[in-house]
Order: C-alpha cells, then structure tokens, then sequence
C-alpha cells in the first residue's frame, strides 16, 4: 500500500506536502516542534457549507465537542454551527469560554454528577436527562436553585443503526431510557420545574452506509411521533443523532453526502402530524472535523529488523491512540498516511512506529514510504479523537502541539 | 460472577472495604473526592521483600516507571529497588526529583531524541542503545559534550517470552539490535567516548508461566554468554527484563515466586564462564506495583435497560483505561472489583460502566454486586498503568486524585 493524501491537501513542486497551502515543515517551523496536530479552518468551513447544501432547509446541525475540545477549533465552529453536544461539566466550561450561547448548548452523559446538573440549570443548558433517577436529582436541584431546568428525554432506541462502528441501540444500555420506559418518564417531569423541550435519540456513530443511516433516521422520526403521541406531549425538537463515518481505512469511500440530504428530506416530508412543528438537530462530532486535521511527526530512526524495515517517529499513541487500534479498535488497520516531506514510494514496504517503549505503538504497517530521519510523517483524519482522546501522560513525553490554521 | 478482593484487602464488621487498615469511604472523605488512586505503600514494601526473599542473592532489581510514576510511590520504590528504568526525558526528570541518584538509572526507548540523549549523557545515566543509528546519534553527542556515555546495548532477542500479553521478542521489532547484528554494533563503540556496562534484552511481559519466565531467562542468559564471546566484551551486567504477570482475570493465578527464583538461581548458577563476574538485573513495573493500588469510584445511577441492570459511576476509562479493555485488549475482561461501601451480593448479575458517553467505557460486566447510588466501587490491581496511561483530558471530566498511603 502506497501513501494516500486525502482530498484537500496537496504537494508543492518538490513533493512536500501542503496543509492549508503551505509546506508541513513551514507550519511545523512556526509551531516550534513535532509532534503537532494541525487543523485546517478552510476544510471546517467547507465541510458544515457542505453539509448545509445538501440537508433539508431548517435542519439544525449541532457539533460534538467530544470530538475535538481545542479551543481556537470550538471558537471557529461556533461560527458555522447551531449548537453544541456536551458530556461533561469540563464541556460546560469550554464551550462558554468559546463563546457560545448556553440557550444553544445541551448536555448528555449517563454518570452527571450533582455539581454538573446544577452548573448546567444555573446556566441554562439544556440537559439530556439519561434515567428516571437523573430527572428526580435535576429535579430537586432545579427547586434548591430555585431555577426551571430544561430538559430533553434521551431515549435508548430500540434499534441500532446497522454496521456502525459502535452500535447505541438496539440493546440493553446505560444510554437514556428504554423506548418502553420514555412516556412514563415524560409524565413525571409534569408539576415538576422542568421545560420539556423534546427526545435525543442515538443509534450508532462512525457508519458509512447511507441507507443504513436513513433507515436509522426514518425509525427514529417515527418512535419520536409515537412516543409523543404516547405521553401527550408536543416536541420543539428532536436530535436524530449523528453516526456519519470518515473514509479511515483504505477501501472506505466518503458519505454520499446529496442521497443523504435527499433521503432525509423524504423522511421529514413523511413525518408523523405530532411532529408538524418540530425542528430536527443532527449531532455531529467526528464527521465535522477529522479531515481537517493532521498529525506531523518526525523520523528519528530508521532501522532494519528481521528483514522489515521500522521508522521510529517522535509521534505515538500517546498523542493518536485511535490511529493506532488501540481504541475500541478490534483489528487494526491504518489510517491514512504520507511522508510529508517527500513524495513517492519507498524502497519497499515499511513500518512506522511511535517513540514509546512498547509494541502497541505502532501508526501504519506495511506501506510503501519513503522515510529516512528527519523527515515529517503525516497522519491523517487527526482532527477528531486525537490529542484528547490519548493517554497524553503514559511514558512522560511532552504533549503534542496543536494550532488551528 | 461475584466480587474478588484480592489478598491484602479486608472488610470490617459492616462489609466496608479496608485499604491499608482504613475503610475506603474515610480514605476518600480525606482526600476530599472520588475518583480516587490509592497505593498502599505496605503492599509495594511486601511485594519487593517478597521478591528479594524468592530471588538469588546479588541479583538487582529495578523497577520500571512507566508503570506508575505518581512521585510519592517512585520516592518510595527508591527506598526499595536497585534502580529505575525510564523511557523518556519527562521519566528522567522524575526520578531525579525522586531522589535517585542517576547512576542508578536507566534509559530504554526506540526512539530517544538528541536533546532526550544530551540530558541523559549529562547526568551520567545508563543509556541502553537501540540502534546503531542511535548509537551514532549519542557518540557525536557526547563528543559535542565532551563526556563519555555510558551505554548497554539493547539487543531483540530471536526468542519470545511465550505466553506473554506482549511479546518483544522473536519477531521483527522497532526495539534494540537484532542478536545477529549485536557484536557488529558494540564493535563501533571502540574509539569512541563510550562506556559499554552490559546488554538488555525483554521477550515478553504480562506472563503467568513460571517455565515459560525460566526458559526466556535461560535463553537470555546463554545468548548474553554468546555475544560476549562474539564481541569479544565483557559485561558488566545483563538486565533479563521482566515479564511478571500480575492475575487480572478469572482464574488467573499469583507466580509461583519461591519456584521462579529456584529457577533463576539454577540458570545463574549455570551460566557460560564469560558471564563469571556479570550482575544480572530484574526489569519490573506492573508486577511490583499493580496489586497496591485500588481505583475507587462513586455509583451515581442504578437503571435497568432490557433487562440488564447497570451501575453508572463517576470512574471510567479516562482514568483505568486498561480496566475497560481498551488498550491492547482483544477479548475485555474484568479486573477484580467490589463494592467498597458493602459486602455480599447484590440481586444478580449487573454492569459497572463509567460516566464518559461511550459504549467503550464499561468497568466490569455481568458481576454479582450489590450497588446503589452512593456506593463505592472498588477496581483492583490499579496500581499500574492507571491514571498515566489513560486519556484523562477525554470529554473534559477531571483528573481522578492519587494518594500513597
């Protein structure tokens, strides 16, 4: 396999490789060091413009901050999305200090503690109320604080969104309420200071079926309608979830991004009347912001073993577990990857691996680099689960940097 | 399956968990929160004494930082072992501000920076070399710096640990020299301003094999002999590496350490007349710290969905990442776990999950617990890679506390 440069970067005349339309090594000169995470404002913006011209009018697109909490980066997609996901009390903080409203902010998470209900009422965040017990401590909180909550019921659907990367329906979980369970838990906020505002539902991420995807959001438009049926309850909103995948692996291809926007329309035009005022929010981390990021790391070593050949990078899975299979992966496989520094194949397969002393860490196997010491290796699809998603501290090595370009 | 508590843990008259002779819920009412680390430094003083009373007199132990290095436990294991391997400048810093002296440490690691070598040349710490473009690296280095480096070669051994959770040797491997290639490379430190002390080798770790640990020492041992006769060198000393593993999961049993030593003496005792004067060295991390440390996290939720009842905590795998299965795993298991505020069973078989919004982050399934919101879940064998080789920045929760008690 040989390198792959995804669409949006390029190589200068001498076969370096550009982000944002400058060489990697300028960009790393200016940071000051390896590793650096990279993130191109250009291709974040490209991306939601994308994304609004093929979803249905009206449709409201929220950002996963889970995905990519870097400030500069929350700043900017601020800018071009309608609202913010939370998971933690953490979140809250960041997405304030980035600017964003807390009426556009809303909170899921299956283990809120007290102090992060209350931080949440107190701003007036809306909260994705998880279980029965979490409604009765918001509750409770909501009448010491004095302040009306608002919540949303998130309901575990009971079905998955098929051949996801992780299914979150269809089974027992510690994710919301059962389907079953929800019109009763709707019933207890009644008399209560809640404002019940609507149902996030979330079926699966990281799938890169269109029509899995649209059966997904077809089942879960219509559980909604029932559901308020169900409890008697009209819904401002509805989160469809999000479970839109990014190209990683060769052979991946990239969302049909119009048959979706199409197929999605179709099934808002055919909703049920319950839901004739409802507006529908699509939940999106991962898919937003992984293309605009990349990973340089720098060759420190080169060597033969056993016949193959190794580059030992400063980079590693302390910096992009994800890329190295080491999260939540069952079979490892690489993400894209390409000397930075150089174009063209090598002189034979060879193995990259990062600067920890152990055997997990290893960032593409087999491909067919060119790759002597000092040259820069990029990784990409690094802007999302990267830096915050690794074991920043196993084995004391500095943080990576990060810059939003 | 119900709970375990491991050897060196007990209950009091009302079922609550006692570490190091305290109950766990005063241990955290002290330290103010959960999640909370806790190591016991009693068991950590037993475990090496354990160790020098198994073990052939004059053998050296030294223990690994990466498997936890929290200062106060290094600044305690200084008080215990011979000396300190670490894999970076950040582990260096620490061990020095621990108080070891820094001809007992060493250095390992496949990709060492020049500024990672310049810091440990100066300080007069062993470096144990990885290649021979490394070694080349610290000779100029050390010639720039006019002081001689002390060096041991690393050399992949053409044998695994058989048996091992990660296998380091027997394979094409980014770490050390190839045996074949070994005596070529401490031929190029002739002339140079090196210090050659000995040799490292490590085929495995994460065993529970006492005959698999004893032939990987006996292979070591006779190809040490072997390539001091090929360079034509004598070694001042040979780390064996490690390879201890520490009973995770069900079934798993404690090494049987009296008949490891038995056999390491009678492999030392016959060891090839080259070797005559060599000190070997015991490399050990997980095994000399898993066991002291216990992962304490508060139950916030009880719910039941399909059927299955889970346990939501404020723990999770931005903390035990290892726990969850999540680094390295193939198959997940559990770790030992109890409820730390009550004994007994609960009411069948339930689900201990984190509060991080990912179906990844699940503590322990299907254990027969009793648990209730307020309760404290105890994870075992925490002691090593823990809170460092864990995300902890993931979805913005805070750092779980540590305390050496």
């Amino acid at each position: 396999m040989s390198d792959r440069v995804p669409p949006g970067f390029g190589r200068d005349a001498e076969g370096r490789l550009l982000i944002a339309g400058r060489a990697a090594e300028d960009w790393v000169a200016d940071a000051g060091d390896t590793p650096l995470f990279l993130y191109d404002s250009a291709l974040l913006s490209q991306r939601v413009a994308a994304f609004r011209a093929a979803m249905p009018q009206g449709l409201g697109l929220n950002y996963a901050i889970k995905a990519n909490p870097f400030p500069p980066l929350l700043a900017h997609m601020g800018t071009l999305v309608d609202g913010f996901d939370i998971a933690s009390g953490g979140e809250l903080a960041l997405a304030l200090e980035a600017g964003v409203a807390p009426a556009r902010i809303s909170f899921a998470g299956p283990g809120k503690r007290d102090r992060e209900l209350e931080a949440a009422i107190r701003a007036g965040v809306l909260l994705n109320i998880e279980s029965a017990g979490e409604l009765a401590r918001a509750g409770a909180i909501a009448d010491r604080v004095g302040q009306e909550a608002r919540v949303a019921l998130r309901v575990n659907p009971p079905f998955a969104l098929k051949g996801s990367g992780m299914k979150m329906g269809g089974t027992p979980s510690p994710f919301g309420v059962d389907a079953a369970d929800a019109a009763a838990v709707i019933r207890q906020m009644q008399g209560r200071p809640f404002r019940f505002e609507g149902l996030h539902l979330y079926a699966g991420s990281q799938n890169l079926s269109v029509e899995a995807i649209l059966e997904s959001q077809r089942q879960t438009i219509a559980l909604a309608g029932a559901l308020s049926a169900e409890a008697g309850v009209t819904l401002a909103h509805v989160n469809l979830g999000g479970g839109f995948g990014v190209p990683y692996f060769p052979g991946d291809r990239e969302l049909d991004l119009p048959a979706l926007g199409r197929g999605l329309a179709e099934a808002i035009g055919d909703r049920p009347a319950a839901l004739g005022r409802t507006r529908f929010v699509l939940e999106l981390g991962r898919w937003l912001v992984a293309g605009a990021g990349v990973y340089l790391c720098r060759v420190i070593d080169r060597k033969v073993s056993g016949g193959e050949t190794f580059l030992v990078t400063d980079g590693g899975l302390h910096h992009q577990l994800a890329a190295t299979g080491n999260f939540g992966t069952v079979i490892r496989r690489n993400y894209p990857v390409a000397n930075a520094s150089r174009a063209g194949p090598g002189a034979g397969p060879l193995t990259v691996v990062g600067c920890l002393c152990t055997p997990l860490d290893r960032l593409a196997d087999k491909v067919d680099l060119a790759g002597e010491p000092g040259d820069l290796i990029a990784l990409f699809h690094a802007g999302a689960y990267g830096r915050s998603a690794s074991p920043e501290r196993f084995l004391g090595h500095p943080p990576a940097l990060e810059r939003l370009v």
